[in-house]
C-alpha cells in the first residue's frame, strides 16, 4: 500500500548505498513508485541521490528525473552524454520531454534532439518547444486518442488499440474531420456501450470545450475546474487538434499559483522551497525587506515632522505601533478578498464604485466598534484628549486602509500587474505612512501645537 | 465554444425574465453548460435567480443547485416540497446527493430520503451521510465500475455496459474478489487492448493506491497529486471497496485549502467571498483586528515604560514604525515557508534545530546588509548614536523575528493547531511588542537614561 518514508528506512538506505548492496536497493527502492523514490531522493545528499538514481530502471529514471529538484536534475543531466539524455527523453511523455529539453544548455539542445531515435517523437518535441511554457501550448502533450468522424465503432476500436500503445492515460477520445479539425469528443463509456457497426458521427458529442495554444495556463486551470474536466483538447489557429492537457498538470498549475500568491502575500519574491539554499532564500526575501525599510524611513520622516509635539506630549508616541499595525491589518484584509476574486476570474467585475462602497460600509462598522473600544484604553493610559485623538485616528485609518487595500489591487490588475503584489508589505508600508500622518495631524490639532 | 458572460447578455436576460420570454430563455440559457448557468445566476438578484432556476430542465436544475451560493440553495430548497427535493437528489451523483441532504434542516432529512424512489440510491446516500465531510468517506461517491477477479474480459465488458449506465465519468475499473475486497485496478486502456477470452486476473494491476474512509481530505489531495491520479478507490476497515473519489472533487479541496490559507495569512478567520454580506465579512475580520489592537495596546504599554527617554530624545520615536514593520515582515516571511512545507506534508521533518540554524543564517545575512544601510539613514536623521541604536536594534529584531517566525508554526503543528494561524497578525503582533522592547532597551543603554 502507501509507502511511508521513515528515518530508519533512510538510515538503512544510506548503509546500502555505502556498501553498494544492490539486491537490497533493487528490492526495497527500485520497486517503489517513482513519486516515492523522488521523496526519498529529496532527503539524500546530492552524491548519494545521484548514486541511487543510477541504480534505477531506465523508464523509472526518466520519471524520477522530472520530479526531483531542479538543481539535482541539472547535476544529473550534466553527467549524462547526449545519447543518454535522448534515451531519458524517449521514456517520457512529449510534454515532459519538451520541458526537460528546454532546461538543457542551448548548445546541447540540437545535439540531444538529433540523437532521438524515433522521428515522430523528435518532431513532437520540436513542435512543443515553440510554445510559451505558461500557455496551453506549453502544457499540452502530443499523446492522445483521436478518431475520425466517418469511422465505424469497429474500425475505431482497431485504430485505438494501436494508438493506445503510446498513450499512458486514456480519458477521452477526440473526434476530428478529414482536415484534422476538432469536431467533438467520444467518451470511453459511449464506446463501451456502442455496437461495432455504429458510426462515430452518430454517437459522438459535438459540443466540446477546448482551449487554444495561446490560452494562458491559469485560464486553462479555471476552465478545467469550472467544467470539471480531466483532460481538455488544444487547437491551433486553424482549429486543428494539436494536443491535450491532462488534469495532473493542471493540479500542479493550481498548486504553484496558490504557493506563489501565498508567498507573494508573505513578502517573498521568488518561488522558493524550504530546502533551497540560504543564499537563494535570502535573495528572495530581500526586495520586500528593502521596500519595508524604505517605508520605515518614510514613516520616520513623517514622525520627525512632529518632533516638537512628541517632546511636549511623549504619550503620543505610545500609540504609533497601534495605528500602523491596524492600518496594515485592515489593508491586507481588504486586498486579500479582491486579489482572490481577481485570481479566480470567474465573475463579472462589479463596478469599482460598488466595491468601494461595500468596503467603506465594512470599515465604518469595524471602525466604529474598534475606535470606541480604544477610546477607553487611551483614556486610562493618559487622558480623554489622547482617548479622542487615538479613537478618531484609528477610525480614519481603518476607513483609509479599507479603501486603499481595495483600490490598489484593482488598479494593478487594470495595468496587467499581478495584484497579489499588492497584499503584504506594499500595502502595509503605504498604510503605515498615511496612518501616521493622519494620527499626528489629529494629535497636533487637538493639542493645539 | 466557451460561453462568455457579458453585461449585454445579462441585460437581455433580465428583460426576458421580466417578459417571461420562454423561447429566448430556453434557447440562450437552458442549453448552456450547468457551470455557465451558475455563473449567470451568481450575477442575478435572488428573485430573478430563482425564476431562472425554474425554467431549467430537471437534471440541469440539480447540477446548478449544487454549484450556486449556499444562501441561494437554501432559499430554493425551502420553496420545494420533499418530493421535489427527492427528485433533485435522484439526478445527482451519490456524493453530491449526500452533500445536498446534509444541508437540509434535520427534520426534513428523513422525509426526503423516504421519498427517493430508487432503494439503492437511498441506501447509498444513507451510507455516505455517516462520514465526516472532511474525510475520504465524505468525499467519495458510490458510482464506479467494478469487476471480479475471476471474470473473463468478455463477461467484464457485458457487466460494465450495465454498470456504466449509472457512472457519469469512467476512468478506472476496480477489481475485487468474491468478498468485495479491493484487489487491484484495470485500466480502460488494458481493456481496450485485451482479447475477449483473457481473464481479468491475468491482465489486472494488483498494485493499487487507495485510501481508507477516514483518511483526511487534505491527505487524499496530497496522495492524488503525488501519484498523479484522476480517481482513487476508498476501502473500509475490512478492506472492502466502498467508493471512489474523483479528481474534480480534489481540485476543489486544493483550491479551498489554498484560499483558506491565504485568507488566514491575511487575517480573515472564516472562509468568505467578495460577494458575501457586509455583516459576514465584517465578522470574519474582527477577531484578527482585535488581536492586532491588543498587540497595539501591549506595544503602547512597552513604550510608555520608556516615556522619560522619549521626552528627552524624541528622535527615538521616529524609528518605532521601522522596527515594528521589519519585525513583522521578517516574521511573516519565515513562517510562510514553514507553513507551506507543513501543509504539503511530503517531506521528512528536518530537526527543529536544523531549521532554526538555517533561519538564523538567513537572518544574519539579511540583518547585516539592512542594518548597515539603516545606520547611515539614522545617522543623517540625527546622529551616530541614534545610527548605532537603530542599526543594532534592527539587527537583533531581524534575528529574533526569524527564529520566532520559524518556531511558532512548528509548535502549533506539534499541538495539532493549523500553523496557517501563525502567519499574519499573530506573528506580526508578537514581533511588534518584542521588537519595541529590544529597541528601547538598546536606546536607553546607549543614551544612558
Amino acid at each position: 500500500m502507501l509507502f511511508e518514508l521513515t528515518r530508519e528506512f533512510l538510515e538503512q538506505l544510506e548503509l546500502a548505498l555505502m556498501n553498494k548492496n544492490e539486491s537490497w536497493l533493487k528490492e526495497k527502492v527500485c520497486s517503489l513508485h517513482a513519486a516515492d523514490i523522488v521523496s526519498i531522493i529529496n532527503e539524500l545528499d546530492k552524491d548519494k541521490a545521484i548514486q541511487l538514481f543510477h541504480f534505477l530502471d531506465e523508464d523509472k529514471q526518466a520519471d524520477v528525473l522530472m520530479e526531483v529538484d531542479e538543481d539535482l536534475r541539472e547535476e544529473i543531466l550534466s553527467q549524462l552524454s547526449p545519447e543518454e539524455i535522448a534515451e531519458q527523453v524517449e521514456n517520457l511523455d512529449s510534454d515532459e520531454a519538451a520541458d526537460l529539453i528546454s532546461e538543457l544548455p542551448k548548445e546541447q539542445v540540437e545535439e540531444v534532439i538529433s540523437k532521438i531515435e524515433d522521428d515522430e517523437t523528435a518532431e513532437d518535441i520540436v513542435d512543443l518547444l515553440n510554445y510559451d511554457p505558461d500557455t496551453a501550448g506549453g502544457l499540452m502533450q502530443k499523446e492522445y486518442l483521436k478518431v475520425h468522424l466517418d469511422w465505424s465503432v469497429k474500425r475505431c476500436v482497431i485504430e485505438l488499440r494501436k494508438q493506445a500503445e503510446n498513450v499512458e492515460k486514456v480519458y477521452t477520445i477526440y473526434v476530428v474531420d478529414e482536415y484534422e479539425k476538432l469536431k467533438g469528443i467520444l467518451s470511453l463509456k459511449k464506446l463501451l456501450i456502442a455496437n461495432p457497426s455504429d458510426k462515430i458521427k452518430d454517437i459522438y458529442k459535438p459540443d466540446v470545450i477546448y482551449v487554444k495554444t495561446d490560452t494562458e495556463a491559469e485560464e486553462v486551470a479555471n476552465i478545467m475546474d469550472k467544467y470539471d474536466l480531466v483532460s481538455i483538447p488544444v487547437v491551433d489557429l486553424q482549429h486543428k487538434l494539436v494536443g491535450r492537457i491532462t488534469i495532473d498538470d493542471i493540479v500542479d498549475v493550481i498548486r504553484d499559483e496558490a504557493d506563489k500568491d501565498f508567498q507573494m502575500a508573505s513578502g517573498i519574491s521568488e518561488n522558493i522551497e524550504s530546502n533551497d539554499s540560504v543564499w537563494k532564500i535570502s535573495r528572495a526575501r530581500m526586495p520586500w525587506l528593502i521596500i519595508g525599510m524604505g517605508g520605515g524611513v518614510l514613516s520616520a520622516q513623517v514622525i520627525s515632522g512632529f518632533e516638537g509635539g512628541i517632546s511636549k506630549i511623549p504619550a503620543l508616541a505610545f500609540f504609533i505601533p497601534l495605528i500602523t499595525a491596524m492600518g496594515g491589518n485592515v489593508g491586507v484584509q481588504s486586498s486579500a478578498i479582491v486579489v482572490q476574486s481577481l485570481a479566480r476570474g470567474n465573475e463579472l467585475m462589479d463596478s469599482i464604485f460598488k466595491k468601494i462602497t461595500k468596503e467603506v460600509s465594512i470599515a465604518l462598522l469595524n471602525g466604529a466598534i474598534l475606535s470606541s473600544l480604544i477610546y477607553w484604553v487611551a483614556f486610562v493610559f493618559e487622558n480623554a484628549t489622547l482617548g479622542l485623538i487615538v479613537s478618531l485616528s484609528l477610525f480614519s485609518v481603518i476607513i483609509f486602509a479599507g479603501i486603499f487595500g481595495t483600490l490598489i489591487p484593482l488598479i494593478l490588475h487594470r495595468y496587467k500587474i499581478d495584484p497579489a503584489l499588492a497584499t503584504g508589505p506594499f500595502i502595509t508600508t503605504m498604510n503605515d505612512v498615511a496612518g501616521l500622518f493622519i494620527y499626528f495631524s489629529i494629535g497636533m490639532l487637538f493639542y493645539g501645537i
